[in-house]
This record gives structure tokens, sequence and C-alpha cells, in this order.
């Protein structure tokens, strides 16, 4: 359906975001308390990111797999910290085939206790060493609030789990896996991100430690879109689920382990990110339909025909397009449907267009429209395509920057988060106390220790904490987040 | 890992799928009674499933969308007799986020009513169909029996749901959907299959009509394989979910409806077909490696080096192929476990195979070894694998032959069960009384009503019941089911 009434981003995002959902059909709600529903136009995107991560991850040499929806309720609290996080989020069922069963079963809100019960039962000796699984599957933490995409009851995303003889073979994946993250975002999503380590208040309950990449909202809220994490041998230890084997010397030893995953959530980020007035726009790589062609009449058999030639000229040099054929609506309609849709490229085709072998092609992003003539489709329109989406990436690159700002002392940290908001990079002494006051007082939290390379070192530095004053070693991101 | 100690299939054929799916990693019993592990080797087929059958919904212009996990326990009774069949095998969340749910909410045992009650807000204009949606998820039916793939308390398929302004075009897609059933099952597992119509009492709970793919196992049991089901109007109509629009003519009407699905369940059947007393042997078309590439040496770079520039070369066109570079198993032990995950090619690369330039194929399906040149590869691998792929196919379509007997008299019904069983093909009145009779007394059930085209004819012939010697005019398939 075409946009009608559509508030302004500038003027309201969170109003402009759940209607360009609703109008894009990408989502819609549903009957049941914080799920929703991902409609075709939605699940095309997810269909695009899966595809490309998928592919990240066998590079990897990671294999997907599956493993049971439910897991018993007792496996949760085998590891302390992992069932203190999720115990208040849970979904349980108590009923099984007409009777209440004599375990709980709970409805996986993350696999780690799942899996690693298996992994205990198959890993003997080192020989069954390095164990590299992924599933994509569907999850379930229940949210009293929920928001399209960004937090939802039941939410869709890819969970690897790997295994290894040593901590660093293990840390070495926490990272591959980080940079698999940055490469989606950046390169796919053109949405980009600040590679870094959680505080331990944020980290993931049961890791030792958590690493992120955090995107900047144009309104000035930072949206953490992907996590890897270093469990060490939290869960491997033998009161926990004892994934323990026979190492080259003949020893005993317990496995490192790490787990990350990347959700749906990540196309809130990229709505958000890019989309504007008029509704979404989408990056070329990760569009479901890169070209929409639209004949300007219904009923002339010479433009339906010619439609269908030049897709399948596009479709021949490896580009999504596709011809608007419903014959109920008009062009109008179309375009301004193509338009709410943020499909990169729209192409009028009439009678005029044919008989001069040349066409308008409008570019979503900037509104510009460019002739381009039916010989050099092959060359021009991949071409422009790339150019959107360097030109998307930069765009929201340039805006990520402006909305990062250093601060030193606790005034200017306060009246920037109340005006500008955005990343707010500070020392911080790395005491929870002044973690916890800061976000008390002005509901910013730390988001991450910026690496600054990929091998995850971060910057020593000699400052004072902006909260307390007392001497500190990082400068920290801190950001009001989704 | 290897095999041993395999029972021999044609000797126990139950305790040999057991093990061949252990041994060959394929899947694994879980710690949650009733549901299973899929393992990397057995989710790669899942994939590839996946794959072929995704292409063919796209064909018929079917898009993915995703529907909640969790339906409102009220709507399933919305339907009276899709309550009816799904309410013994229901598993039910009773407490969400810490506390008792004021509506319990049931895990899908399937979407219709979750979708339809989404598509009744969505169809408001005869333009606002067809809808026609697919989703990949999972579900879950408890069962007190299980047994791996075949039945499990949770299982992975997809699930099309599509709505039409008429019956006739409702009808043609229940008939699509069957026919890519068939081509998945035919053209890729290399499964053949009856197309037919259930009886009455077969049909799926809520549908007008069902219609399925039949497959027969080597000990003579059949398999349902995928079914395609003629809603009516059942779910559309006012008392069930109001899926009604405004037609051409402004009157309203009410959708009518399809749904079909296929699982997991055909990774079982793919086993049983195929697999003989060495394990696995997987078709070519579907088989997540096509050439297992093994070094006659591990510690020997010329022929490591060597063995990656095969796999490059055979990769290059096409073919699937992988070097199995573990250091620490040698090269018999990977040869045993190529065969035991039934890869359709396997070549072992030393020395004398490089300076020859020549290697010796094994193929899996006929345990031929073929020498082939590398020069020849481009045009003799691919050819290679076709011709095992029609072989594989030509056996099991000759054993389907061979199990499947004309039947007129009972007491040759009874006796054929007892000792060959497979499928009977034998007039029946059409009497739900004669069915139950012959259920009761020979196990065997109708499993369809076969189709003679692909318009879901029917043989019109004159004939009397094999039971109850009442007239009767159509001869069904009857047999024992898994």
């Amino acid at each position: 359906m075409a946009k009608r009434n559509l508030t302004p981003k500038s003027e309201n995002m969170s109003e402009w975001y759940v209607q360009t959902i609703q109008q894009a059909q990408l989502a819609d709600y549903s009957p049941v308390k914080g799920c929703m529903v991902i409609r075709p136009n939605g699940y095309g995107i997810w269909e695009g990111i899966q595809a490309a991560l998928d592919a990240e991850l066998k590079l990897l040499d990671i294999q997907n797999a599956y493993f049971p929806l439910f897991i018993p309720y007792s496996f949760l609290s085998r590891e302390a910290e992992h069932v203190k996080g999720f115990s208040p989020e849970l979904a349980i069922v108590t009923v099984g085939g007409g009777e209440e069963l004599a375990e709980k079963l709970v409805v996986r809100p993350t696999s780690e206790t799942i899996m690693y019960e298996m992994y205990s039962k198959w890993v003997q000796s080192h020989r069954d060493l390095p164990i590299l699984i992924n599933q994509w599957n569907n999850v379930v933490r229940w949210e009293k609030r929920t928001y399209f995409f960004l937090r939802t009851t039941e939410f869709l995303w890819q969970e690897a789990h790997t295994a290894h003889v040593d901590h660093q073979e293990a840390w070495d994946m926490v990272l591959n896996g980080l940079e698999a993250y940055r490469k989606i975002s950046e390169e796919f999503l053109a949405v980009p991100v600040y590679q870094g380590r959680k505080s331990n208040s944020e980290k993931f309950a049961g890791a030792l430690l958590t690493t992120t990449i955090e995107a900047m909202m144009p309104d000035g809220k930072a949206l953490q879109a992907g996590t890897s994490h270093d469990l060490g041998q939290n869960f491997s230890k033998k009161e926990a689920f004892n994934i323990s084997y026979q190492n080259a010397e003949g020893k005993t030893d317990y496995a490192w382990q790490t787990s990350f995953g990347l959700s749906t959530r990540s196309i809130g980020g990229l709505i958000m990110t890019h989309g504007d007035d008029d509704g979404l726009v989408l990056p070329p790589k990760i569009a479901p339909i890169q070209v929409m062609i639209v004949p300007a009449v219904n009923d002339n058999d010479r433009v339906q025909e010619h439609c269908q030639l030049l897709r399948s000229e596009l479709v021949k040099i490896g580009i999504r397009a596709k011809v608007d054929k419903r014959a109920t609506y008009s062009m109008g309609w179309k375009l301004n449907d193509a338009e709410l849709q943020g499909i990169p490229l729209t192409m009028a085709v009439g009678e005029r267009e044919i008989d001069s072998a040349s066409y308008q092609v409008k570019v979503r992003f900037s509104g510009e429209k460019i002739a381009i003539t039916q010989e050099k489709f092959e060359s021009d329109i991949p071409q422009l395509l790339n150019k959107i989406q360097a030109d998307m990436f930069a765009a929201a690159k340039k805006r990520t920057e402006e909305l990062t700002t250093n601060v030193t002392t606790y005034d200017e940290f306060k009246s920037t988060m109340e005006t500008k908001r955005g990343f707010l990079r500070a020392f911080w002494c790395e005491d929870e106390k002044c973690e916890a006051a800061i976000k008390e007082e002005t509901k910013a939290t730390t988001r991450c220790l910026p690496f600054v390379d990929r091998a995850g070192n971060v910057a020593e530095e000699k400052g004072v904490c902006v909260k307390c004053g007392k001497p500190a070693t990082h400068r920290w991101l801190f950001a009001q987040a989704y």
C-alpha cells in the first residue's frame, strides 16, 4: 500500500518508525502480546541478512545445526550468572500432550545450556575440538514494553556456539564473529558501528567478557546491533556442563567457549538509519528488489512486454529487478509505493521511453533522476547501485561522527546528553558505582570501550573519571540506548 | 566418526536406521523427551531441501514471512475440526515473565489460525488477493513414541498458506504445491512417490480435502512425505476467521484457502530409501558434499596442495567438493567415514595419482571404481553425478513398483500385507466402516486415491469393495505406514 499521512521523520522519529513499518508492510502487530508478524517485505530484508551473514560464518568453518526449542528448567541454573540474567524473562511450558509436565520446559531465550549439554556428550578427546556450530532460529524473552524489530518477546536470530582447546583460539573466534557483524552492518546495511567491549554490568549473563557492535541512530540514541562473547570455561567446567576431554598429553582439560548472535533487531537499525520523510530507504546490497520497473500504462502489450525484457536484461547481469504488474493500480500509485518501500531505483516505462531506448532512473536515496540508455544498462546500473551504497554509508558515517562527542567534565556530559545526545566519549574509572550513578542521572549507559584494532586492543590513556574524578585509563562510549 | 558395528539394513532396518543416523552424525537424542538434535551433517541435507523447495515456491510467486510461535488458545477452537485434531498434541505455555498468563498460549502445531487472523485484517478488497505466503519454521506436536526425523515432538518444516478469490484458483494452488513436493522428492531426493488424495478420515483437521505424496520404504511401509490441503472456506467463513472482502461487484465474499507443508520427515524417507549396509547413500543433487577428496598421506605438502587444487577445479565447475584435511585421522578412516556419510564420490589422492594425473573415483551408490583423468574432470564428473542421480531414482522406482500389488479379494489383501507388505491397490467402497475394519485387522490405512494426471483427476472404474463387496468406483492405495 502506498504512503498516506506519514509523520515526518524529522518531527517525530518514533511515530514515523511505527508508521513506516506498517505502511511499507514490513511488519504488523500480532494478537499475541509482544510478538510481531514479519511480513514478506520485512522478511525479504532478513533473508538478505541471513544470506550475507551465513556466507561469512561458513568462511569461519562454522556449520549450521538445530537444537530443541525447549530446555529443561534445571539446565539454566547450572551456570549461576546465566540463570540470574534470564529467569525474569522466561516463557514456560507446563502442559504437554494434555498432561502436567514433571519438569517444566523453558522456551529457549538463548541456547547455551541445551547445546553445551550435547557438546559435553560429543567431546571426549582433543580431536573432537573445535566444535563450530551455528543455529538460525527463534528465541523468546518476555518483554514488558515492545517495539517493532528492536524489542519483541519472540525474535529471530542466529546464535553461533564454538568450543576450543585453548583460550587464544576462542578469543580469536570472538573477534572473528564480531568482525563478521561489523562487515554485515557496515558493508551490507550501510550502518556504521563502533566495535568494543562491554563493561561488567552490561556483559552477557554467564560470559567472561562481551564484545559488541554499537550503532548511532539519527535521534542520538545508540543501538546494540550484535554481540560476541568470550565464555571462558564458565559453562564447560565440571560443575556446569562438564565439557572435558583428554588433551594431547592425556590429561583432563575443559573447553574454552564462545557464543555470538545477531538478530532481527538489526532491521530496526537499518530502517532508522536510512529512512526519510517519504518512508524506507534501502541500501542496494540488502534491498530484496534493487530496481522496480513500472509500466506507464497497464493495458498496453508493447509496454508490458518491454518491461519484462528490461527486467530480463537486468536479472542477467545480477540485478534484482522486478516489474510491478498489478493491473488494478496506476503508475503514480506504484511509484509512490516503490518509494515507500525504499527500493533503490525506480524506472517508469512508456512508449516514449521505449522509442528512445532511454530511461529516467530515479534514485530513492538522493531523489536524483538520471537518464540511462538501454545499451549502457550493463555498465551504468551496477555502477550506480555501488555509488548509492557508498554514499549511504558515507552519510551515516558522517552523522555518527557528528553525534560522537568528547567530553571531559560531568557538566559537559549532562548538557550534551540533554541537547544532542549521541555517543559521549569520556574517561570512566570502571567502578560500577559511577556507571550506575551516571545511568540514574542521565539515562546514559556505557555502550563499549572501543577497540583500536582488529586484535581487540584498546587505547590506554591517562585521565580522570568524568563522574568521580579518580584516575582512569580508558575513554568509554556512553549513550542512551534502544 | 567412521562406522563401527552397523547392523545390516537387510537384517533389521529399524536398528540400522537409528545406528546410521547416530554414527553418521545426522542427529542425536536430546535431553528433552521427543525432541532431537539435528547435527550439521543432517542439517546440511535440510539446507539442500530448503534451497530446492524455496526456489520452487518462489516460482509460484510465494513469499516468505514469519508469524508468532505462540497462538492464543481460543484461536484454535474457531474451526471445530481443527481444534479436535490438534488438542491432544499441544504444548502449552502458562507462565510468561514470572506471571501466570491470563490466556494460555499454545506453541504452534501449525499456523492456520494465527496466520488467518492476520489475513482477515489484511484482506478488505479483491485487490488484496491472492495472498501467497510461506513460513520456514519449527512446530510442536506432542508425540508419545518418537523416531528420528519421522516423528518428533518438535520438527522443522515449511508451511505455505494462500488465499484466493475463487475455488478454482485455490485448487490449482493445491496441485501446484503438491507438484513442487513431487519434484523435490523425485528429482532431488530420488524418492519416487504417488500423488493422490486422502480419504476423509485421513485428511487434515479443518480441510475440505487433503492431497499427498506417498513414498514406499524398502521394508514395505509407506511414508507420507508432504501434504497439500484445499481448505475451502472453512477457515475464512464469518464464524471462523472472517476473511471477507468486497468482490468486483461490490458484494461480500469469503476467501478460498490452501495450506501445504513439507518437513524434516522427508530426510527420514531419504535415509531409508537409499541407505545400505555401509551406511548412508545420498543422491548427488541433495548431497551437501558431492566429492570428498582424501589425501593418501597427511604430512606431504605436495599431496595436500594438489588436493586443494583439485577441489578448486571442481568447485569452479559447480561441484560441491571438499578436502578431508583432518591431520589426526588416516586415509582409511577418512574413506570409511565418507562412505558412512553417503558422499556420492570419493577420491584418494597420493603421489602416484598426481604423477599420472589420473584418479580412481569411487561411486558410493554402486561401489564401482572409475578412473578419470584430470583433464576430463569438467565433462566426466558432472556426467557421472547425473548418472548416479538417475540410477538411484530408477532403482527406488523399480522397488516401489515391485512393492505395489493389485489385490481383488480380502484374503489376498491380508496375505500380501502379512508377507511383503507394500502398497496394495484395491477397490474400496469409501465407507469409513470398511476403512476402519481394514485398519483394525491389517494395520493398513488408506494412503491415497492416486491421481492419473497433473489436474488431480482419478481413474473411475467399476469394481467391488475389497472388504464388504459393495460396489466401488475407485482403486485406493492401502499400506501400513510410518
